[in-house]
Formats: C-alpha cells, structure tokens, sequence
C-alpha cells in the first residue's frame, strides 16, 4: 500500500509483536510487511488462517534493509517474497496464496466458481466504492466535505451490508471479501473520533458485522496497540501524509 | 462498463456481426453485451478464445429489454446470465470463465501460481494506470491537459511493454493481460487522430505487441466497422458522454 511516513513507530506491538515472534524463522514465503499498513494486514490475516508457514519481516521505514530493497526497488509493503521472487498488490497477493498454498484450510475463496465470482465482484466493490470514500473521509480538510464524504462512505458500506448474511460475508464461512475489509473496521475508531463516524449510522446489520470480523482470531492477533496507529493516521487527518495511499486518494486515483 | 449513450449504432456490424449470428442458441451462458463496448469486448475475447458455448445478446441501449433488466436492473455491459444467474465487472468474468469451464483450453491463466499472480499484478497496472490514462487523454478538453494525460498514457503503457516477451504478453501463449488491453488497442486511433498518439512513440516494442493483438482471430471476430465507433467516442472527445465510464473519469474516479 504505502511508502510511509517517516515520524512511526518502527515495529509491530501487543498481539501483532507475539505473533511476529513466532514467525522469525525461514521459510519459502517472505512476508514483508509494515505493522500499520492496512494492505499489509490483509495478508497477514490470510497467512494467519491458513497456517501458512511465513517468515515475518518488518520494513523499518526509516532504514529500508537493502535486502527488500533488492526485492522491491519501490518498497512497498505488504511484498511477498516467494523463493526469492517478488510479488505486491493486496489482492493479487490474496489470490497467490489461494493458488499456491491449495492444501492449506480454510480456503478463503468458495469452490463455486459462481460464488467466487460474487467474492470477487465485492472485492471490487471495497476497492472502487469502500476504500476511495474512506480515505477521503479521513483526508478531508473542509468540514461540508468531510460531511459528503462520510456519506459516500456509509453508502458504500451499506451496499456491502446488505450482502452479509451473517456473522461473516458468505456465513459461518470466512472469506476474502473479510479478510480485505476488516483492517479497515479495526481502525475506524479513527474516522468515529475525527469525523463522527458511527457503526449504527450505516445500517442494515454493519456494526453486528465489523464486530464479528475485529473479534476474529486472525485478525486480533495481527493488530497492534492502538496508541501507535494515531501519529500515522493524525497526518492523514491533517491531509499531510505522503504516502502513496495518501498521494493518490489527493490526485483522484484508485487507491488500493 | 457502461450505461451507453443514446446516440449509438444499436447493433454489432461487420465480423462482429458475423461472430454473433452464430452465437443465438440458447446456452446456460448468456453473453449481455454492447457491441460498442470494450469491457465487454474483453469478455467477447476470452469466450471465443477458449471456444466456449454462449448465447449473444445485444442490449440494444434505445430500448433495454426487460429480460436483461430484471437479471441487471442496472443495465451495465457487460453482464453474464450463467444459469439464470447474473455476474458483472469484466476482470470478475474474465476469472470466472477460468473457474467455470476449466476444460476449455486454451487457459488464458497460466497453471503455476506465481505466473497467475504475474498476470494479475499487470491486469491490476492496465486497470489503476493504463485506463485511466486513455479515458482522461480521451475526455481532455484543453490542450496542455491532454498532452499532459497522453504522456501519462505513454509512461502508463511503456511500463506494460517493457514486460511483454512477445507476441504476447506471456511469449506464444495468449493470456489475460492481452485480453484486457486489446479493446484499448483496436479503439487506438481514436485518439491518434485526435490527440496525436503514435504506437511507436511508446517504445519498447509496444508497436509490435500491438499489431500482434489486432490482428488476433478473437480479437477482429469481435470488432465491429470502424465508422460506428466514431459517434460514440466523439461524444468522449467533447467530453460529452454520460457513461458511467466517462463520468468516473471526469470524478477521478476507478473506471474499469
């Protein structure tokens, strides 16, 4: 996702810091990753689900070691190093591991190829309608804008909503269309403290939902404390961040 | 991609023309389409490609059927009915038709993961850099603005060619990537006439890659006659269409 800001913490804490621990080892996969980065927590949690063996490697933004940089010029996190070849993108990086890890349960794409197709269909709904909405939201300086944007955002999320069945996307079954919203519900704390943003205000079944999803295991265990998110996010909500989530979010692009 | 405008060509003419006349039985697949349209053009490609057996149905954009607006009550092209039940977005049904006929060969995945991903990181570049780069060359009314978006277009597909081992993308074998930009290619001299885009002037062997796209047998069975094209991006380069496509661009927002 990002090219972070040079003023964070460099590691991973509480649950995130304990599960790092005990993936120092080497493996096939390289995970290389930034504690604070969304995308990145994408990938962990998928790793986390499937008992994928994974060595965790944090990308210190103030001293990029020069073995990510040999592996990705551009460093960006998350990058999976896959027997020394690279791989980035979010998403596609999901679908890798569904593909190369096969034996691997749960599997987080339905063997349905229609029911996979919907997951998929609402991915891109969280890529092209979820995420631009909240990032504005959170970058917004003019307060009518924030007001817009928030809207956009609870729209967005309420369209997704309406296609939970409960507790997660497809059921009891945890699926890719989780695993790529829930970093976004553990830090929403952000946008309800600086923005007004409430679980309850978006409707049809959100808050039951983004509870589900930020008590899964996988998903605790890859979040670290909250105090060290805020001087991330306090840049995007003086719009001063140069990341390149932020970065695009400003030039109108498509963000993750 | 779209909800085209009204002012269009109703119907798919020359070998598009042909292709879909031989493609009017009823099949569990019924292919929803705009001739018109390069999104659904991509999926036009990839079912001739694989010989998969469908049912064309134009939607004619005067008079949406109501068959097709009860399946998609949006009426966006292109739209799969696959056993009744409808799918959209064309990267979405481009690996839907991977899952969904897995025996109809060629594959236009490659079988080992890390190429899959390979291919999905390079559709992920032609959706968030080369599309929005053409539509905004396309819409750009001022002079400056649209050199500038066409040198963007320029960076946007030199990136691409530098990947491409050629003919295709993948070398011999025909793969998405090739898939999702020929559309684009086919429409080129649009803005070639228009905004002084030259093939050659991208580099990188892109003319070469180009001319091995167009001339695909999956890629001319599904052009229709240039001269119909021609009111429909007129109303692009006036900045006058009201696509969901044209008014994403125009929003900066995600256009395919």
């Amino acid at each position: 996702m990002s090219v972070p800001d040079a003023q964070i913490y460099p590691y991973a804490t509480g649950p995130a810091a304990v599960t790092a621990a005990t993936h120092q080892d080497p493996q096939d996969l390289v995970f290389w990753t930034g504690w604070f980065c969304p995308a990145s927590q994408r990938v962990w949690i998928a790793l986390e689900e499937r008992g994928i063996p994974y060595q965790y490697k944090e990308v210190n933004p103030y001293k990029k070691e020069e073995a990510f940089l040999r592996i990705n010029p551009k460093g960006l996190t998350p990058t999976v190093e896959y027997k020394g070849k690279p791989l980035v993108e979010s998403l596609v990086l999901l679908e890798f591991l569904e593909d190369a890890y096969p034996s691997h349960t749960p599997r987080l794409l339905p063997a349905d190829p229609y029911e996979r197709a919907r997951v998929r269909l609402w991915l891109d709904h969280v890529s092209k309608q979820v995420l631009p909405a909240f990032f504005k939201t959170v970058q917004a300086q003019d307060k009518g804008k924030q007001e817009e944007e928030l809207r956009a955002y609870y729209t967005a999320l309420r369209k997704l909503a309406d296609e939970v069945k409960g507790p997660y996307f497809l059921g009891q079954e945890f699926s890719l269309v989780d695993v790529a919203i829930a970093p976004f519900v553990v830090r929403d704390y952000i946008i309800e403290e600086h923005r007004g943003y409430k679980r309850e205000e978006v409707g049809s079944g959100w808050k039951e939902y983004a509870e589900a999803l930020e008590k899964r295991d996988s998903v605790t265990r890859t979040c670290s404390d909250k105090e060290h998110y805020e001087p991330i996010y306090g840049r995007y909500l003086r719009d001063e961040s140069q990341s390149e989530t932020a970065k695009a979010t400003r030039a109108g692009r498509a963000v993750i």
